[in-house]
């Protein structure tokens, strides 16, 4: 029986994807290698060009290089025929925790200013200005690596509340689901985090109205992805003294450019897109045991809907 | 029955204990009442100024308002007939987590470096330099804060080892016990947290002898007391590139001088000894339910053996 041919749409810096040594499929790089469109029987990208799947004819599966499938969905042929596999390691959960939980320590232990007073030669000693019981985190998105980051938060003192579609039960997280308690969730987040999917029904969701239902010097984590985020409305928050800081990992045009706004303003922490890093090695693994499933007539586990993007 | 007489010998700043309203005992403010030695029943303080408690001969019992003792037992005229009991609150140990936490995940995701990137309006996407999983976290003291710590790390996917004065046994933690194992333990250190008590066999452990055991370009976070540290040792190796960096809370003296060559070093944070504060409302029910103890002729738990200072 023919090895089935897996072709990897993938920036080059992706290189050690293709460079592994996979005998149990045949890979093909997009931009590299010449193909038979009708060949491709799987692909692998975080964001293949627009179009570019449904010339396909005999594709079984895409797999998404990431924990996120916007990249896919935000084409609007993409076929819908195609069973998308989203990648949902625990490692990009961990990394996740571990970025959420240190922005939100350096800004509930205020390690900023204490940097600020270390340049001045200042010794600043106080108590927090907040306790750790009173500081309500609001999570957007109580999926996997939500659930995951949430657990994390609580052991660490924090109170934990979450916004969802659907109502989850977390034990130790108050939960509030849909557009209706979306008011009253949002009333009670001092930082609010958003791990959300990027849909239809996600996009531009920290916009003015959500900054102005937060708690007076609300602070804002994005971590999601960058079409969340109205920058226009994040600066002016800012600026207004609604919203006390920010930190950003992600951006509606990465990279950032060197003329944005974001990259010197004082209340805002950018990072370039590094909260989750897929390892190659583990997506390659998922890629062949998802291949395999197929090859076999079966599904891997984390197949999106593609009408909801969940 | 007469009430006990409780006699803080604290800062200004902290007469938010004294201000508390304390129905079981009168409050005596060392420095601002007047009052006989011999009608002072229990004593709270961090660091009563030496002789001071060999004064009081009706001392029932001393209580130290932080978690370390060395204060009172740095008195060599320390009245040994007296109880010393220890602050060992929840509270202190989730502070203290919370402290290494966010510092070791400063270091493990090349935070300071992004922050410079920021300044530079330059995006500089990389993976993590080391997996979690291979960086390995040794931790001096494995007590309740140290314990707390160590569970709180591991869920973040850190290699945990510890190394204490008798072998410890928790999950997941590699356990070192004793000087003979000494240098094993901090072979295997990338990031070595000081969280002893300061003792006269630990005061000075973190000296030259100690970093020249540990991997080479380790990095260091003093979060225990400063006498247990060699200044110049430090500065040594870190102008070397035997260590990497490090994290200072704690100081031979506080706060730290002006002059201090630690301050502006661009390899060393320094924090005004934050890392963990007692509170003041949870202080004060420590003290009381210690006396209500006393009083019954009972001892309360965390009476330290005065000699071992443990």
């Amino acid at each position: 029986m023919a090895k089935p041919n897996l072709l990897m749409v993938v920036p080059a810096k992706w290189s050690a994807l293709w460079a592994s040594s996979l005998d149990a499929v045949n890979v093909l790089v997009h931009g590299r290698d010449s193909y038979a469109p009708e060949n491709v029987d799987y692909v692998l990208s975080f964001r293949p060009p627009p179009g570019l799947l449904k010339s396909f004819p005999n594709l079984k599966a895409a797999f998404s290089l990431g924990a996120g499938v916007d990249g896919f969905l935000c084409d609007p042929e993409y076929p819908r025929r195609v069973p998308l596999v989203r990648f949902a390691d625990k490692s990009l959960a961990v990394e996740m925790a571990q970025f959420v939980l240190m922005h939100v320590l350096i800004r509930h232990r205020c390690q900023r200013l204490f940097d600020e007073a270390q340049r001045k030669r200042q010794w600043r000693q106080m108590a927090l200005p907040r306790r750790t019981e009173d500081t309500r985190i609001g999570l957007l998105g109580l999926g996997e690596i939500g659930s995951f980051t949430a657990r994390r938060l609580m052991e660490l003192g924090f109170a934990l509340s979450a916004w969802s579609r659907s109502r989850k039960s977390l034990p130790g997280v108050r939960s509030f689901a849909g557009e209706a308690e979306f008011d009253a969730f949002l009333g009670q987040a001092d930082i609010l985090v958003c791990l959300l999917s990027l849909t239809r029904k996600t996009a531009g969701i920290l916009n003015a109205r959500t900054f102005a239902a937060l708690p007076q010097g609300a602070f804002v984590i994005n971590a999601a992805r960058g079409g969340h985020l109205i920058e226009a409305d994040l600066i002016a928050a800012l600026a207004s003294g609604r919203l006390s800081g920010a930190v950003l990992d992600v951006f509606e045009n990465e990279p950032l450019a060197k003329a944005s706004p974001l990259w010197n303003h004082p209340k805002i922490t950018v990072t370039p897109h590094i909260a989750a890093v897929s390892q190659p090695a583990i997506a390659v693994q998922y890629v062949l045991d998802g291949i395999a499933l197929f090859e076999r007539g079966q599904r891997p586990e984390n197949i999106v809907d593609v009408e909801t993007a969940y």
